[in-house]
């Protein structure tokens, strides 16, 4: 069969299976989860196999030691994806919920019904780990899913699709609520961005380039962030160790994801007290530190930012640092130069701290936390498929309930149209 | 300047205008919206004159007496649209209303405050009272908007944007939250449609030309709905009466809109005694009626149905009446032909009626009432923008709430993630 062909059937066979899924149960869904996990704990042996094709492929093409870190299954990760659709088997099922319900003066009751998207096309590069995952909340919020993974990872992923859709077909569940592509042309990519006669949403994962390439390319809406330039902004009146232990937290613990911070914004009334201990903390933890022309006068021997400091998305031990005159310069410069990803302020002031709050254009704004807190399963949604900064649906991380839209359902006694 | 140059300006300025825009709080915006009622008024003069100008044109154009009528404004008409203004200023201010709020293990608290979209891109057909319509929703939501109308309505819409602009600038609001965009030029919409940096969502409204053309050509994302194909459902278990003023209703109070029926599904228990009255009825109204051959056994005379019957929005006294088994074969045809615009049953019922509600995929889903309350105003949202069946972001009749988002906003203590 062609590779159109190939698309089109299992579009139209994604769309069949979200037609089931929409009136399928919450005690069918989660025996499915269930039993995905079993599937893929008994099929380890076949698994781990499977991987090490693409293990030495990956050598083969001379991929980096990193990447063919995030490529490897083994016991241990097998055991975390069986345990995290176990996870999202405990969630609550967001489907059917009706959110309000009101009563209009001609006696109309109208309420809003909580109800699957239907088809998710999920785009991804490397981890096969994220097909486990991306699995489970898409058919746990009632949604057929159409996975795309990175070709560096089609055997595995395929072995994995074996797994899942046969733990779909053993609990009465359409098999085709759950389709791995089994190709690794990315003509697949192309013709899945143009079936929107079928699919509802994409969301693509990997790096920007990736995440452009789709946002480009697709006549179907997609939910994605192309990346974060996180902002601590350390207020006149921030409490120092609170300020040093959340803009730690927020560069080091874990630098090369989105929600850490890149640039540190310093109000000029504090900087001397607070930046000398800080870059000292910042610099025994390996941070190259890239000042504005104020902060290379309290830190000499910092290297000079330039321009494309300010917008950049290091992903790595490197922190711009501007010192600001007052809040106002500061919330300028998240506006020109943030993401509208996560912004934080520091601060024990009551109005700016309501001000920073109000103003800025953020998925997640925080006072005195870490901008690390960007993530479903910190903000309290259960398990995430990923964070959303087009504002449009639904704006920051994305759990079980971003996966559904709501119709309105009207209960009537033969109303009529005036 | 250029026609990019010009749209250029017009999307940063409206970028700009929104973040002043965010932080403008409801009395402002209600100010404004008040004078702009009053500034209609009193250029009532003015407006008609420009208005003039459109209707000489369209008339030396040979527009058809309907298009001219829609393009028409006289006092009346403008009357209408500032008492339209003020029913959005008497609306609840969706923004800064947080929707819930939590608290995790850490101690942070977390919650969802509703934000504007940001900058509204609307794109429209004909009737100048739109564009009044549109400014004024986006202005209580907190939006700037930029208005891209009918060519033949140009000299109508530049002279209302200068009433608006006026009160905006009285009031001490950005000038630029409202923009009409000054040229009949063609390239301004493809321009509009590829600045996803400024603008964040695009909405159309008009015939399914232009919502088609705006879908394929469109960066940003689009909320639209392409037609209404609407049916009603007569259960076997109908109460006759009822079945005969809601079908009523939903064919003839006004045949012409997209939530009018398009299409009647009637169970073959009750065809015989239900159709014949129905019809008669109908034909009083002037409907044509189209059956399928079941219809045609009970209704002889009536034409017989074609396949492109059953998915044509025939915005027209014309009825496809089909004639099914059970209620399955009703879900069925409403699955293969519907537009996931609006779906009605008449029953009494029970499980039928929860069965209908539950797995029909449509915006708004009606028991025992006409399909023409898929409405902004008649479902309680208060005025409506528009009607989005494209499920993402808000699936129905979008009000003020529907044209803003939710940002996450964490009250922290100090948090660090470990």
């Amino acid at each position: 069969m062609s590779i159109k062909g190939m698309m089109e059937e299992i579009a139209k066979d994604a769309k069949n299976a979200s037609r089931q899924l929409r009136k399928t149960g919450r005690r069918q869904k989660d025996e499915a989860l269930e039993r995905m996990a079993c599937n893929l704990l008994q099929m380890e042996k076949d698994i781990i196999e499977e991987n090490k094709k693409d293990l030495s492929l990956a050598a083969d093409r001379g991929l980096s030691s990193a990447m063919i870190d995030r490529l490897t299954l083994d016991r241990k990760t097998i055991q975390s994806m069986a345990d995290g659709l176990r996870e999202v088997k405990a969630l609550p099922d967001p489907v059917g919920a009706v959110t309000g319900m009101w009563k209009r003066p001609n006696g109309l009751q109208v309420g809003r019904m909580r109800i699957p998207l239907g088809v998710i096309g999920f785009i991804y590069e490397s981890r096969p780990n994220v097909t486990v995952d991306a699995a489970g909340l898409c058919l746990k919020s009632g949604n057929a899913v159409i996975l795309k993974g990175g070709s560096e990872a089609i055997h595995s992923n395929l072995i994995l699709d074996k797994a899942l859709k046969k733990a779909l077909l053993e609990t009465g569940m359409p098999g085709q609520a759950v389709q791995v592509i089994p190709s690794t042309d990315r003509e697949a990519v192309n013709l899945l961005l143009g079936m929107d006669e079928w699919v509802d949403i994409i969301i693509p994962r990997g790096g920007e380039g990736l995440i452009r390439f789709v946002a480009e390319n697709s006549r179907i809406p997609v939910l994605k962030h192309y990346k974060g330039v996180c902002h601590v902004y350390v207020d006149e009146a921030a409490e120092l160790q609170t300020a040093y232990d959340i803009c730690f937290n927020a560069k080091v613990q874990r630098p090369g994801v989105c929600n850490a911070m890149e640039t540190l914004l310093v109000h000029e009334k504090i900087a001397v007290n607070f930046l000398p201990t800080m870059i000292k903390r910042f610099r025994d933890a390996g941070v190259e530190i890239r000042g504005c022309p104020k902060t290379l006068d309290v830190i000499p021997d910092a290297k000079p930012a330039v321009e494309q400091d300010w917008p950049a998305e290091f992903l790595d031990l490197i922190l711009a640092v501007k010192i600001v005159a007052n809040m106002d310069q500061a919330l300028d410069h998240i506006e020109k130069y943030g993401s509208n990803h996560t912004e934080a302020i520091v601060t024990k002031d009551y109005a700016r701290s309501r001000q920073f709050l109000t103003e800025v254009d953020a998925s997640v704004v925080l006072v005195n936390a870490s901008t690390r807190f960007n993530d479903g399963g910190q903000l309290g949604l259960g398990a995430e498929i990923g964070i959303n900064t087009s504002k449009l649906h639904a704006f920051g991380p994305m759990g079980l309930e971003e996966l559904t839209t709501t119709k309105f359902i009207v209960y009537g006694d033969g109303q009529i149209r005036e």
